[in-house]
């Protein structure tokens, strides 16, 4: 009998000496050239020795922008920039890369690409929130593919895993991180700082746009859940039907109050299906310490998946231009290797209207210092039992057993009636089901 | 302007009437009918309504067992069984699934599947360990391809996914949680059980096997993160080369004194590399309480891979039939559906000779409740420094500062030789740069 040993020595020989395959050229055309167009331009220029060694030799002969007057430093990296459409589609081209972001006029323009047979590879969550089903539709119909890896934990890829997968693709819900502004937020606050002051600390050190405002009103990761909701749950929804929180209402107080409780407060995205029934929120929740992601701090995104298997935990960096433009570009590679033959049809999506009516835990807040045994016991009397109350500055908080929003609402309503005092609520969730 | 309620209600037309493509038959000749096979072949069987609208209809015309004459329950599922080789190579198959365990027969029967150009998918670390390298030379040569995602931690896909993604394979070491039966020994363990009750009780859970020495002596784990170092490091190594401790030596007190120093103790596989020289070993470290793995408990597996982008975390089942099965079945749906175009050669591997000789953290334990001051400055004079220190019943614990494992040994031997105390050291992982 011969040891692994001696059978490894026998039969590979490890050659170090490189392959040498001959790379076929893939033409990129791409759809803007601002800080994720030009990392991805720069990308493709340095990556040669990898790419050669996968059989590709990736070039960008031309790029649409929307002004050419402007400087701009990755324009050496682009064969041409022109701000004419007819311009750009006249270029002989493997595959489109859109960076544009938003939805119009990118959705016109990958259109144009997929109505020709182009593959198209996108970052743009905006616009697979809005139009992913029908993209998807009409790549099929021409015999090619969208691509959007990029779109949601730009840097962890999972999703074009599960596309390929269909029995680890019986999901039947999620619970994610996906906007690493707002958790670099909240992770701040938690550390001591407020939110105005965290906000901008993330500003300055590129952490949050100019503009923050689809980041902290929970806009941006309502559009990567609807994403996410069609991908794994076959429904479709609106953002804007996505019952969405903003962070702005969360202080230090309530996250000094939640560690005090056994966990943290997070922005979350969750959603749970079953039988076209959808219940899904993006807000700030409760999570407990053991959950998986009670640990997802700063940029970092992650995301649980809830299968019968066991729950199936994905973390890492959520976006920047240099994670972004390596997503981006990997998804080039696998478009540019795979077969052109037509994916077969997934299980068509049906229309869903999200709403978060189902029992959960609550992490409740009452202004006022409030007696906590009287509190807790006037809001049993709606129905609202705490399981564990703290006290801290001026505010009782408390996390509840299981019940549904409007049961909160009642109870909530009930005691400022009696009492005069204000309370809000977030979700709160366990560890349990959620831990990996 | 109309908005994306507009957008979606106009372009979609959710049809809610499934889609009916012609499903492709996919002939399946399984090599092997244990419980992993068994469950493969009632899974294929039961699993039409996903994969025909993926296109597929995979059926199980023949399986090669080691005896015909055993009852198996899932005999129903499989057209024929056969004990002799040929008869099963006489069937057209168009996939080879190999589950029988062990480097041999399996190497030559998977040889002779891929000589034929029919691919083959395997959950066989022991197989990919050994000869993985050669057996992806020989599927590259014969146009086909050889596939083993349920190979390690099988219930959560990313090996064929960083496969075809040659830019987010830029990774230069691993760190993971392989064994889901050390790991749920040891979660035992830190719960209160002895080793003894903990591995009892895993066997009479069916989580361990009714021999467990591959799983507690870290064999398994070795195997596994073999198959890890060739993949993402293109280093060759055998998993007799790499070093390696079983858990058997960690006890509940151990667990105790690792909670006391912020963390605890995880069955782990760790590889680093740079430029041909590689860093690795399997056995017992401790984690400080932050990092990913911290928190992995029970039979769940996990991996964090180091990049430059920053950590990427993978974690969920790791084993089990049913695990198994899925991931196989779905290896199987990506071979049949992607084409058959010859992939382009990788990076060739190049052999190399793993050691654990690098500065890191060390977790010390010395017998015989020596005094923690003049014990400290003992093992400092011997350059080992002590950061954190514990004593439970009669052992003195210490978290050192990074240094080398001939240094712990030098400065160990010298404090028996002094004082007679025994004592022995673990690598220690703090939670920086692994936290997602």
């Amino acid at each position: 009998m011969t040891s692994v040993l001696e059978n490894l020595a026998l039969d590979s020989e490890p050659p170090c000496t490189p392959t040498t395959p001959r790379p076929a050229t893939v033409r990129i055309g791409q759809l803007g050239l601002g800080n994720v167009g030009a990392a991805l331009a720069r990308l493709t220029a340095h990556s040669s020795v990898e790419l050669q060694a996968h059989g590709l030799a990736p070039v960008t002969p031309v790029a649409l922008v929307r002004s050419i007057d402007r400087p701009r430093p990755a324009a050496e990296f682009v064969g041409q920039l022109t701000n004419d459409p007819d311009t750009f589609f006249a270029q002989p081209l493997d595959v489109v890369v859109e960076i544009m972001g938003g939805v119009e006029p990118a959705y016109s323009l990958v259109r144009r690409a997929l109505d020709r047979g182009v593959p198209v590879v996108t970052a743009n969550k905006s616009l697979v929130a809005a139009h992913g089903e029908a993209l998807c539709d009409l790549a099929r119909r021409n015999g090619t593919t969208l691509r959007y890896e990029a779109s949601c934990i730009a840097g962890v890829p999972f999703i074009g895993t599960f596309d390929r997968r269909p029995l680890a693709s019986r999901i039947d819900g999620l619970t994610a991180i996906l906007n690493g502004t707002s958790n670099t937020i909240l992770t701040a606050i938690a550390n001591g700082s407020t939110f105005e002051h965290a906000l901008d600390d993330a500003q300055q050190r590129g952490l949050a746009e100019p503009d923050p405002s689809a980041d902290i009103t929970g806009r941006d990761a309502a559009e990567k859940l609807t994403l996410l909701i069609r991908q794994f749950g076959r429904l479709l929804v609106t953002p804007d039907a996505v019952p969405t929180t903003g962070i702005s209402g969360v202080d230090p107080v309530d996250l000094r109050a939640a560690a005090l409780l056994g966990g943290s407060v997070k922005p979350l995205a969750h959603a749970e299906w079953n039988e076209g029934a959808l219940q899904a929120f993006v807000g700030p929740a409760f999570v407990a310490a053991g959950h998986s992601l009670a640990r997802i701090h700063g940029a970092t995104n992650g995301i649980v998946l809830h299968s019968t298997r066991g729950p199936l935990c994905y973390a890492g960096p959520g976006a920047g231009p240099d994670v972004t433009a390596v997503t981006l570009l990997d998804d080039v590679c696998e478009v540019a290797t795979e077969s052109r033959v037509q994916t077969p049809n997934p299980i068509a999506a049906c229309a869903a209207t999200p709403q978060w009516t189902q029992e959960s835990g609550w992490f409740v807040r009452v202004e006022g210092r409030p007696p906590a045994i009287e509190t807790s016991e006037l809001l049993g009397s709606y129905g609202l039992w705490c399981e564990r109350t703290a006290t801290v500055d001026e505010r009782l908080y408390a996390l509840t057993y299981p019940t549904t929003a409007a049961k909160v609402h009642a109870a909530l309503n009930a005691l400022r009636a009696a009492t005069g005092d204000a309370a809000r609520a977030l979700p709160a969730f366990s560890a349990e089901g959620d831990a990996c």
